[in-house]
């Protein structure tokens, strides 16, 4: 980034902006992906981003909300600026001219801050402290560094600097379910055809790297309760082990209602609580947050969370203007349509290695006095993947996929043992088939990959990502091997995401937006798993009834009240407020 | 039921059984829907599912494990069984016969125990306490019986015996967002087609009523942490008010990371965590349970969480069979193939009254020179609602629908301020177009209805249900009247559900499963409206560390060894284990 601050070319650029003459400058380097049928170079190519520190300058100052109107390129060998790109700023004009905002082409950003200490609102006064008790301490176990017991699960959790937190060896009660589970690969590609915007195609995984990334977690800050840290390892650029501190968290967290039903004769309720355990990882990739969650539950079902945060990566557009590729989140400040797609790779071994995947849905059937006399049938219908391949998600045909074990029979139903997973229906991909974007990342044109088992085939979007023209050794390639997968050592791969056409609301730093992708026993036990978990009961839960008579104290600590207590807050000393 | 259950006729059938001398007999009445083209005044009639309490006899013991092979139907007029209708039990051979497994078509049947004190195993013993505590109670305010205040929000809670709980005059910071929130019908076809099963349909709000069956609420059972109740009014079959003690509660509950960015030059982070205000209510209807509540978020999103669990509706089935039209889930015991189709009722005023309906999409463009060169780009598309209408769900083109108030634009972006609704894209009713199951139940045809306000035009499915033949004066009809809603006073509707395969592991309670459907900002704030959450700290949090050293301790407490405490449980007398 010095290199790139430092250069005479972009000094030079940066004079012509008519900056205050205490602006400091800042480079956010992205990786400079291959252009269609390009023939050059481009692994040895960085751009970069380019930003000024609000006036405010502190330096936690949100430089994002002053994008300069130029990228430069250095080339990493030579070690200098190549080449200084101009970044159209004319909005739906899509005018490619420079400076069309005149001599001062910042001049109408204005400072949006989100570190606490520089925000100019004060902060609402009237969350009240909500603590997480477990006085005879958690329910997990951790033995051997990395394994976890807890409520009849067991698994042992790695750390990898590519996919960060892994799972491995996963078992209820004992019997096999998944032998690993982890985040393959994910690209974040963006909406802006004008050049040089086009090139921004993140791989947050394959790129940047989920453990090189990953947070060091803090009591208190990024967890609430009893927690449990764990270490990974990562290198430095000679190879030497560097520790990674507390990159992992595991906690236990209430769920709410597991199961009730009051039986109406009695009106005897029975009811259980749903304790769940989630292990979680934090990553910070530049100017975004991805906080990735394994949770596991007393039911049997393991879920996946990703919870999407952090800045947007932003732009400058000129007074007045908006624009068909994203949105006017603050002045001259666009925040560009983008999609996050995410491949989990899910290598399972229901009570075994051998696996098969059945696709099922729910189809009606017509009307007819043989069969459906009176129209309100519908049918199941199953089929099974013989092959190595693809399939979409369909919610409308209540479409799922089941991994099951042919040779293990449920003696109650009588189907094979299964765990389902209802895919999550989002957009795929949306750049154009012949576009690099898409021919890098073929693993994100389909919801569903089930391949055979190899070593080492682990990257969804194969090893290199952003710097290949097309998608080599990936997920389409294991796929499109046609290898028997029935009754095989198979993985289940699932691509999910979201398309972000960014919300005002979501800047400076944006709401987390949850996604979860659920696994669940489907005849694999032989009743529900949680049918043990013990009564939730007052004497256990200790929950504290709130009194109508305490409640005419708490009115004049109303939300609108919140400015009445600036300077009260000012004066302690507890919190800075400008 | 006692008329069903002392009737002639069916004493006489249930002697045909043989069932165990002190076997008992109960019985489920279920709404008698009209059938096709029926003129028979269906709705004097009721049709029973029986069932035998299970051989253990305890008032709690589970009768679904033991479905009668007959059911009964009584004329309420007559105050007499008219009627018994064999039910088939021969699985995929669909065989009518009555009696296929001969002269004790029970016997295969077996007890499967919910309730705890009865439940053949030992409940688990390893999950540990955890409570939520408030030491400076809780964050929200009380006033005027039913007014909420809570972060910025406010609200007032209304009790319906058809609706139950019901949410008015929602604003955030004193701007209005919606005037009435509330669960406006339910339906549950049934997908077995063998008479009289065809006539299960369910119609849980406009039947059995979401008010009617509210559950009275327990601290510590249904609710952790500091809870505050609110009582309902229903009233007897005189007509006299009757108090419904505790069927609302409303607490606060932890979000997790509500949003976070690490500058990576300072390694500073700004972290939050989400607090969430939570208003619930159960209800019980027959053999199942809902959860329904409404989740208040910091960052102006309001959610309305579904949790189905309870008991399915189950039927016998003879030994050794399975039914292409369910599952078999404890021996001897079918449970049907169903659909839950939810429709919520959102009647919005955001900043004001008069709204309007944007669909939004994002469609991929073709790559061209002129407008996109690398074929990255998308466009945003959106399509108003001139007249009243209907529209369903298309996750694949990321389509989302959004309130908007056309008259007041968001400064920042330039655009309408609004908030955005993403359907959850359920399998619509199955049963078919001429079937009376979808004929009385049009508001379950689409995903989507936008109507024009009109007062009474409250029930998605028509004031009356299960006992018509089509919907009338449901919201097919309302969306029928072609009315201008652009720029009005206007409902939007959305149909939510799922269809039920069941599993094993739903049996006998299952646990639940969760829908979420989200109401989002969108550039209706000037930015994060979450901004102003405290950081999170420590100090405030008291997270406590899970030490190493700690856990050798533990290890002997794990999961596997459950079994061994079993003679100290039973000796401590605090848990009744058989």
């Amino acid at each position: 980034m010095q290199k790139i601050l430092s250069d005479p070319m972009v000094i030079k650029e940066v004079m012509k902006l008519n900056l205050p003459k205490d602006a400091i400058v800042q480079c956010d380097p992205w990786m400079y992906g291959a252009d269609r049928d390009s023939t050059r170079d481009t692994h040895k190519l960085i751009q970069s981003l380019l930003y000024v520190r609000a006036p405010h300058n502190h330096p936690d100052s949100n430089q994002y909300s002053f994008p300069l109107p130029f990228s430069a390129v250095l080339d990493v060998f030579l070690g200098k600026v190549v080449r200084i790109d101009a970044l159209a700023t004319g909005g739906k004009e899509d005018c490619l001219a420079y400076y069309t905002s005149g001599t001062h082409p910042m001049a109408h950003c204005v400072e949006h801050e989100y570190y606490h200490e520089i925000q100019k609102e004060c902060p609402r006064q009237d969350v009240k402290p909500l603590h997480i008790v477990q006085p005879e301490g958690p329910s997990f176990t951790v033995t051997d560094e990395n394994c976890i017991y807890w409520q009849k699960w067991s698994f042992r959790v790695g750390f990898h600097y590519r996919e960060g937190m892994t799972l491995h060896d996963i078992r209820y009660d004992g019997r096999p379910l998944f032998y690993r589970l982890s985040m393959s690969e994910m690209t974040v590609p963006y909406g802006d055809p004008r050049s040089p915007y086009h090139r921004k195609q993140a791989f947050d995984v394959g790129d940047a790297g989920a453990g090189s990334t990953a947070n060091t977690l803090s009591l208190g800050c990024d967890c609430l309760g009893s927690i449990k840290y764990f270490n990974g390892w990562l290198n430095d650029d000679k190879g030497n082990p560097v520790k990674a501190e507390n990159v992992i968290c595991l906690h236990e967290q209430d769920g709410g209602i597991g199961w009730k039903h009051t039986n109406h004769r009695t009106q005897h309720p029975a009811i259980t609580r749903a304790r769940n355990l989630v292990i979680q990882s934090i990553l910070t990739v530049g100017n975004y947050e991805y906080v990735f969650a394994w949770v596991f539950m007393q039911n049997g079902n393991i879920e996946f969370e990703t919870r999407a945060t952090g800045i947007m990566s932003t732009s400058l557009i000129d007074v007045g203007k908006t624009s068909h590729w994203g949105n006017v989140v603050s002045p001259g400040v666009l925040a560009t349509n983008h999609q996050h797609l995410f491949c989990l790779r899910i290598d399972p071994m229901l009570d075994g290695p051998e696996n098969s995947i059945i696709q099922e849905e729910s189809i009606a059937i017509s009307q007819s006095e043989q069969e459906n006399p009176h129209g309100n049938a519908w049918r199941v219908m199953k089929t099974i993947f013989e092959r190595s391949g693809h399939a979409d998600a369909n919610p409308f045909t209540n479409r799922c996929f089941k991994i099951v074990n042919e040779s293990v029979i449920n003696p109650v139903s009588g189907n094979t043992v299964g765990y389902k997973l209802v895919p999550q229906p989002c957009q795929l991909i949306l750049a154009g088939p012949d576009s690099v974007a898409r021919r890098r990342a073929r693993f994100a044109e389909h919801h569903i990959w089930v391949t055979r088992y190899r070593d080492g085939n682990l990257w969804a979007g194969g090893k290199w990502t952003n710097q290949s023209i097309s998608e080599v050794d990936g997920v389409q390639d294991y796929a499109s091997r046609n290898e028997d997968v029935r009754d095989r050592d198979i993985v289940l791969w699932h691509t999910f995401g979201m398309t972000h056409n960014p919300r005002v609301e979501d800047y400076p730093v944006m709401p987390v937006e949850i996604i979860t992708i659920s696994l669940k026993p489907s005849d694999f036990f032989d009743k529900n798993p949680a049918l043990d978990v013990p009564q939730s009961r007052q004497e256990v839960n200790k929950s504290v009834l709130v009194q109508d008579s305490l409640q005419s104290g708490w009115k004049e600590m109303g939300g609108a009240e919140c400015c009445g207590l600036k300077a009260k807050v000012w004066n302690s000393g507890t919190d800075m407020c400008l």
